[in-house]
Parts: structure tokens; sequence; C-alpha cells
């Protein structure tokens, strides 16, 4: 099928989505639930096709050991994935919800009312899994879903979107069409150009796919090109928790984009030199004045900085940082409040580590990524972020003359919800 | 000053202003107020100039009289003007709210706060008394503004402009730079460019100029190209009604994004020739079966269709307009919520003229203008649509090994706000 003809399908079932009730919605995912279920072995099969490819792209180093490990499905990651779609059945329906209701005169009353965006255009690098919960957001948040999955993972993507067009096809009432899946670069190109039938791009995946992606379209692209998060210990932080937040923040999994980069530290903290003890001997290296300071390592190197003070801290978070997340430890709670005022980010921490940064985390249920944007949706973006609203008017004939000409008044009301 | 020295002063103030107080804000607004109140004269002066330069061009059919009529400042104008600014010192901070607060476990609680988007591009086309407003909006709401008026009101707008600068210059701790204008058609094209700096672009004018923009950027664009509306009279649909909602939402003000464009009438609606009658006698010119469904006439005309029923109203309406705000007559409540259910607009109204859609009629107090955006913000657009959000996680030394490592587990408690 070419991709206009993809793209058309999607916005007809977007339509349809859109409409549906929470109940079938909600036997869409159990189906997707069970049918995940009964075909693991279909799904290991396909996965093994792929890492066979990939571990002959590690031995030549063409790829790195991290991606392999993602790819790899394993019973627990099959599991996580399975109870991933059961975990969105038990979440409110984020559409049709009453979000205003407003009396503007007598017999004319004003609804905004959420409801999807329409058509998501996903483009993910790897991670089989991730995929599968994608899917099952736009399916609970009634958008339709394109998706070009990593090339490395082509064979697992496959089985799993047959298995869930599959269970779909089965569910009463839910449409064609809802998901579709696409493989090749050239089918990126037209998704990208496709401002008429797709909403909304949301790219997940290494800084440059995601620059790429922000360079090349009209349509709104929500996500996170870089993860420059940072951490300042303040003159007064408390050694051990200073300690433990930054060895989490940077060693519990280096490579995510909530991992820390860089360290500031108050020029009168008074631990400065076992601190930089106790991260290495997590295994950190640590660089002073690196050549960038907006530089994502996505491994186990910390930037530092020593700071005159808090704002100096936010001056540079300001100036160097990517939005994403940013935290002070302090025992002050004046600087603290300064801080997380004065920092413009998605995700503004005190005394926590960074990578709590995480729909999951959030209790979102699960996310489709995180965004840096400063509009629609930042920070991990779960099912609230892939709605808009519209504004339903009832109305018993009125005219807007009659309120021009002064015959008529507003009151504008708010009713109860 | 270059460009980008003012985008970057503008980038600064931004982060200042969003931390000043309701208090300060509205003494801004209040001061604003006052100025535009004592320089009045000043202003009419400045507009006269502009008046005599577009009266040449009336004169030799380079503008319109109604883009004259738009530019022409009078007393009612101004005290609109003036109170609008008022009004919104009454009106709600966005800012600093609460829209969320969880507890994820002890000691470590979330909260989802408003926040402003940053720097607003705003380019508009003539109409200086709603320049005023989008400052005002900008202030309340904590965006730093720079603007681009339009040529025909330069004068107006740059004593406009000098008149709101002073007096915020006047308020103790109201940031520098909160507000810029620019002038020339290079500064547009540098305001596309600043993807650091800008961070929400909202223009107002023509479609080619609307167009232009969203085509010219990779900042995210607030607004609408066209406003192709649509009213659609069911069979069941009362005369009296269809034809006085008819009349309005074509002729109250025919150059408005919201005014129809296109009748659709049910085949068995019973009263279509005594409609077209009474559209006629209104001034309205009927065109059936026109070149193309997807115009815009900004003019007393209106293009029309039968159709076999609500299906096929959608089904058009979804193919052929914009977004905007679209409207069925019927006194049959199912056929009613179909349609508003089943068309993807902004707004979707039942016995109500299209001319509603508005912020002020909405009750936003006022409005920066209408998006046919799918995502961010959608329909009028007032002050919430121009914030965002951060979160602000305050935490007492956790770190997420614990959490992965099962020793410790999320609650995910929503608090009372």
């Amino acid at each position: 099928m070419d991709f206009l003809q993809t793209a058309q399908n999607a916005k007809e079932a977007s339509l349809q989505l859109a409409n549906l009730s929470t109940e079938i919605k909600n036997s869409a995912l159990e189906a997707v639930a069970k049918s995940l279920e009964a075909n693991k072995q279909k799904i290991f099969d396909a996965n093994a096709q792929d890492l066979l490819e990939a571990q002959k792209m590690v031995d030549s180093d063409e790829l790195s050991q991290a991606v392999f490990n993602r790819l790899k499905l394993d019973e627990n990651k099959m599991d996580a994935m399975i109870s991933g779609v059961r975990d969105l059945i038990k979440l409110e329906d984020p559409i049709n919800k009453c979000l205003l209701a407003r009396e503007l005169d007598e017999g004319l009353n004003l609804y905004k009312i959420s409801c999807p965006i329409g058509v998501l255009g996903i483009i993910f690098e790897a991670r089989p899994d991730v995929i599968t919960q994608v899917y099952a957001l736009a399916i609970k948040s009634s958008n339709s879903v394109i998706l070009k999955g990593g090339k490395e993972a082509i064979n697992t993507n496959k089985a799993i979107f047959e298995i869930i067009a599959d269970a779909l096809s089965s569910v009463d009432g839910f449409p064609e069409n809802a998901i579709s899946q696409v493989f090749s670069r050239e089918d990126v190109a037209k998704m990208l150009e496709m401002n008429d039938y797709i909403d909304l791009i949301i790219p997940r995946g290494g800084n440059s796919l995601v620059k790429f992606i922000k360079d090349n379209t009209k349509i709104p692209v929500l996500g996170h090109a870089d993860g420059i998060c940072h951490i300042f210990a303040d003159e007064s932080a408390a050694f051990k928790m200073a300690q433990d937040i930054i060895v989490d923040a940077k060693t519990q999994y280096p490579s995510a984009c909530n991992a820390v980069e860089t360290l500031l530290i108050h020029k009168d903290f008074k631990y400065t030199d076992e601190l930089f003890q106790a991260v290495k001997c997590a295994g950190v290296k640590l660089i002073d004045t690196p050549e960038r300071w907006d530089f994502e390592y996505s491994d186990k190197i910390l930037a530092y900085k020593i700071v005159e003070n808090v704002d100096e801290a936010i001056n540079h978070i300001n100036r160097y940082g990517s939005g994403h997340t940013d935290s002070i430890i302090t025992e002050n709670f004046d600087n603290a409040e300064k801080f997380m005022n004065g920092v413009d980010s998605a995700g503004v921490y005190h005394n926590a580590s960074t990578r709590f940064s995480d729909g999951y985390r959030y209790g979102f249920g699960a996310e489709v990524g995180i965004s840096t944007n400063k509009t629609h949706a930042r920070g991990p973006v779960g099912l609230e972020g892939l709605t808009i609203y519209k504004y339903k008017l009832y109305g018993s004939g009125q005219i807007v003359k009659d309120y021009a000409e002064g015959k008529k008044k507003f009151v504008h009301k708010d009713l109860c919800k």
C-alpha cells in the first residue's frame, strides 16, 4: 500500500476512534494482552532472528552492546509488556472529560471536552517492548498510529504488530486501520510530509534521529533531542544524600535521557573531595571544564563545575541545559525554591535523583516519551498528552447580533461539573 | 538593536517574568491602563497619521475599506482597549496553579505547576487595539513578547508601544525588555529563525500571512489560516431559527474567520426555498456547486449544498472544513450529538451562530487568536493557552535504584489541593 493511502486510512480510522466507548477500548486492550500472551513464542522467535543479525553487528562493532540489550526480549520484559497493556485498562479514559462547563447565557451552554489528537506518527529506534506500550496508549486515548520502528527490531516489530492487529480486528466495533506500521526510510520521509493527515510526530531515539525529524517536518513534534540534566550540590547539601543521588543519577542507567551529565557544586560545599572520591569509586569519570557543557555523555562520565552560588547554578542550567530535568541538593529551602522557580526545565527537583523523570514513576501508567517542548506537553507524556479538546456549544437559536447590539448580555457563569 | 540581541533580551526577561507575583503583574496592567488613558491624544494623533496614508491607499484601491475601518481608532475602541486591559486584572492569575499534586512515596511529592511558555513572537496585521490586548495578555501570563505589527498601523503601534513600555518601566520589580517591537519584513524573517529564543509564534492576519509563517519556521505556530465554517440545516431544523442563525453567521461580520462559508441543507428540509429567499433578502449571494468547497469568501457570499443526511454533512465538513467552527441546526438531539461528536473541529455547535467562537464570548476575558491546531491550544486562545507547566518534585534523598530493585514501592496517592 502506498503511504498516502496508509495516512488516509489512519485519518479515517481516527474519526471513528474518537467516538469509541471506554468499554470497546478496554476490550480491545484486553484482547491485545491475551493475544500477546497466546503468541509469546512467535514473538520470541522473531526476536531471535533480530538478535542473530544484531549479534553480528555487535561483533563487527556496528552496534553497541547497550542497543543489543534493549533489543532483546526475555520473559521478564515480555511479562512487563503484557501487564503494561493491562495497566492501561485500569486507568481513567482520558477522552470525553468535561474540562470546563459554562453558561454563556440562558439556554447557551459551553462545554470544553477532551478529545483525541487524531493521527500520531511514531518513529522509534529499537525497543520492541516500548512499541507495544505506544500502541496501547494510542488505543486508550483514541488516536490512530502510524509507526516506524527501528530496523534492528524489524522482525520482532512485525510479529508484534500482526498479533495486535489481529486481536483488534476481532473486537466488535473497533475500526480498521487504527494502527499501521511502515518500515522504510522512504516511509519516514513521506510521513514527515503528511501535514494534512498526521497531527503529531513522536520520535524516540538518539539525538540525531530527533534532530533530523524536527528539522524536516511542519508537523508538530513531541519529544526531546538532548537530555542534559544537572545536579547542583548547594553549600548546605547533606553529604550522604548528595553522594547517593549523584551516583544514582549517573550510574543507575547511564544512557537514559534523565541521567545527570553535569554536576555543579557550591564553592563552599565542605565535602567536595569526599564527593569526588565517592563518585569515582562508583566507576564514574569526572571531567573538569569540558570542551562543551551541553554534551550528553550517555556513559559513566560526569562534567563538573564549582559555582559561586545558586544564581550561577541556575544561569548555567538555563544556558547549557536542555530543559529536561535538573535537581538541587540542599538543606536550604529558600535556595530550593529559588532553583525550582528559576530553572526553566520540565522537571525541577529538590533532594531527589533526576532519574525519577519518567511516566511510570510519576504514576501516569506509561509514557510515549519525555518532552522538552514548551507547548502542548512537557516532561513525561502519558495519556493526557495524547489528547486535545473541542468546544461544544449548545444553544437555542442564539445569534451574535443580539449581544453585539446590547439586546442581550453574557452571564458567563461556570456550571458545576 | 539587532534582532538577536532583542531575542536574547526577551528570553532573559521571560525568566524573570516567570517569577513575578500576581500583585506586580496587576500593578503593571493598571499602570498600562492609566498611561493609555493619559496619553489618548498621542495615540489618536499617531493613528491620524496612519489613516492619512491609508486613505490614499483606499483611494487608489491598494487597501480595502474594511482594513481601513479596522485600523481606525475612535473613542469607543480606545475605551474598549483600555477597559480590556483592566478586565485582565480581575482574571485569575494563570501562573503557579497546581494542576496535579501526587505523593509518589513517603517524602517524595510531585506537583505539576502552570508556568509561562517563555517568549512569544507575535505577528499581527493592522488592528492596533488588538495589539494592546496581546501585550496585556502576555503580562498577565508572564510571557515576553516580541511583536511585529502591520505596516499600515506603524505609527499607532509605535505610540502604543512607547506608552506601554514607559508605563512598565515605572513599575517596581517589573523586568526590562518584557515587551519589544520590531518593524521590518527582515525582522519577521529573523524572528522565524530564532528557535533558540522564541517558543511560540502567533500570527494573526490573512490566510497568506499565516500560511507563509507556518511554512517558514520550526517554531510552533498557534493560529489558523482559514476559517471555513459550516452550518448544517437538518431535516427537523426550525425555519425561523435556521434563518436567523444563518443570516447572523454570514452578515453580522462577513470578514470574520468565524463567519459561515458553506450552508449544508438536508434534502428533506421543508423550507429550503423560504430560507434561500430570507438569505438573499439579507444581501447574501448564494452559490450552488462552487469551484472550490474550501474557500473563505470573507464577504456576503454563501456556498450551499443539499445533502442526504447528517453523515454526509459530517463527511463534507471533515473533508473541506478548516477545523474552525461548525454548527448544526436541528430539533433532533441525536443528530446534534452525532454531528458534534463526528465533526473534528475546534467548535461544534447546536442551534447557535458560528460567530460565538471568540475568546470574549466564551468568557476568557480576551484572546490572542483562534487556533485550529490539534495540539497545545484549540479554539479561542486566552490566558490558559499562553501557559505550559513544569513538574516540581520534592524529595528527601530518594534514589531510583531503591525502586528499581524493589526495596521501595511507589504509592502514587493523589493529594488534595
